[in-house]
């Protein structure tokens, strides 16, 4: 009998050109979470989400990458399972749902948007050099997004949202 | 032969409890596109999206409402097109897409998707009473999202961009 | 203040080099439900969708485009109102949600997910030279799929399931 | 190190109290995908969804759930991997372009809808008790769509397929 379903949690980030210090934090959250017998979910493709997956599948985790395309070719070597979405932008809903707990990492307006996807679904959001949110109202402070300095302070914050 | 397509501007606001300014701002903003002789394109629901419909119902315009549920009669009454799309809050992306400009207005997580999707496909972002928000590195200035004071200015905004 | 919205009837049919007589019985179905005061609604490409269009906006009436990309101007001319969904074929799903009722054209794959999306939300759907299905125990006779023989008799049936 | 992502076959079958006989031979695929070593995909709900599962996890297999909804929770207890999409019927484009071949089984209409992607994204299809569809010009004979006898007959064709 297969072992019952592991704790998932997304990254979310882009894949266009990110800086170097963000891939190195991505890898290190990957292999970070992978080491706590999380499985990765993120949105399959290059940059921040590969050096995720990377450092995932580097430390024997499971790496599950949803894809804009209904291509799963278009997945990155790292990814153990493949879902080909064929919804483009709008996969980014299925990452962030698809996480117990997701992971911010990186500048596009894609991870943007799965930080607001996250929230709007009552996720804990763990923000790592990312985009700072200011609301209005009760949103103000933008509750529910905790800023992490660090892969390990992120992966700390994860884990405890998780227990 | 009918009469060629309008341009069409995305509404983007919540429908919980919004506060009473946010109402009044959307509804002057959906008159004053109707009245630009602009097509009003929300998510159909109430709050801020039906307060724009109203508005811009009101004055003789078209308001097209693209609803997450696959049952048209989710739509506010104001709506004189509904789409129907199934795909729950996926259906944000579909919203700012199909604007050829993006007003968002008030302080909901989806509103803040919206944002972030409309930016993702190079749609000006008019902002009035709603998230602010700060990025990394060459997102640092939110590029593309220009504030606006009142319901007037945002549709000048608008009028100037899609000009 | 804005007339209500009108019935909303959905066209399911396919792009790719479909046959004359299929082209020619889009765009009559198209005239016809134009002269009935129903909004048309289909995918917005070409083929039998640009066919049904061309008929439904050459009568005066609406066209509801709901195209695959997050780009409007993938649409064909005849569309009075363009949704850009952004979800690629899965935006057949919000096709055939939008329509009160559905009229299959044509022969392609894509067309038939909408006959199945279609009956899966309860929508009649009529079916004019297009796939036949047959299924197993209760479904054998495909209930809820009414064929027709020609473009008139397909927009009585509808009249009739509308009214 | 993590080893290289597996091969994945999709299998298509609804949720609604279906026969016992559909029931038996999802859960007798399952068990034989399994044993090749193959990640079973699907729907991630009961029924159908839920023997193949059943069958894949009782022989040590992988099953990925892909829900409607944007709750994990929703998936049944059989599948290690779980994707939330909040997308509902939209789901079942994501299915079956998830897996490198399709086994339908059962009757219902979300299944016709799955069939219909696959083909439309070139994906092998069997058929295995489950609808019987009839195109139209070059699509009469429904080409791609293999219909087989029993579940060990379906699981050859699939690996026939995808060697």
């Amino acid at each position: 009998m297969t072992e019952p379903r592991r704790r998932q949690v997304a990254i979310s980030g882009g894949g266009a050109d990110p800086p170097v210090d963000a891939l190195d934090a991505a890898e290190e959250v990957g292999r970070r979470l992978a080491e706590a017998g999380i499985t990765l979910v993120c949105g399959g493709l290059g940059g921040v989400m590969e050096a995720a997956s990377r450092g995932a599948a580097g430390a024997g985790g499971e790496v599950v990458g949803i894809v804009p395309s209904a291509d799963p070719a278009d997945a990155n070597p790292y990814c153990t399972h493949v879902i080909a979405t064929g919804i483009g932008h709008a996969r980014n809903l299925a990452v962030v749902a698809s996480g117990d707990a997701v992971v911010a990492i990186g500048g596009e307006w894609g991870t943007l948007s799965e930080i607001a996807f996250a929230r709007r679904l009552g996720r804990p959001v763990v923000a790592l050099r990312t985009w700072t949110v200011r609301g209005i109202g009760a949103m103000e402070d933008a509750p529910g997004i905790v800023p992490a300095s660090t892969p390990a302070e992120a992966v700390d914050v994860v884990q405890r949202a998780l227990s």
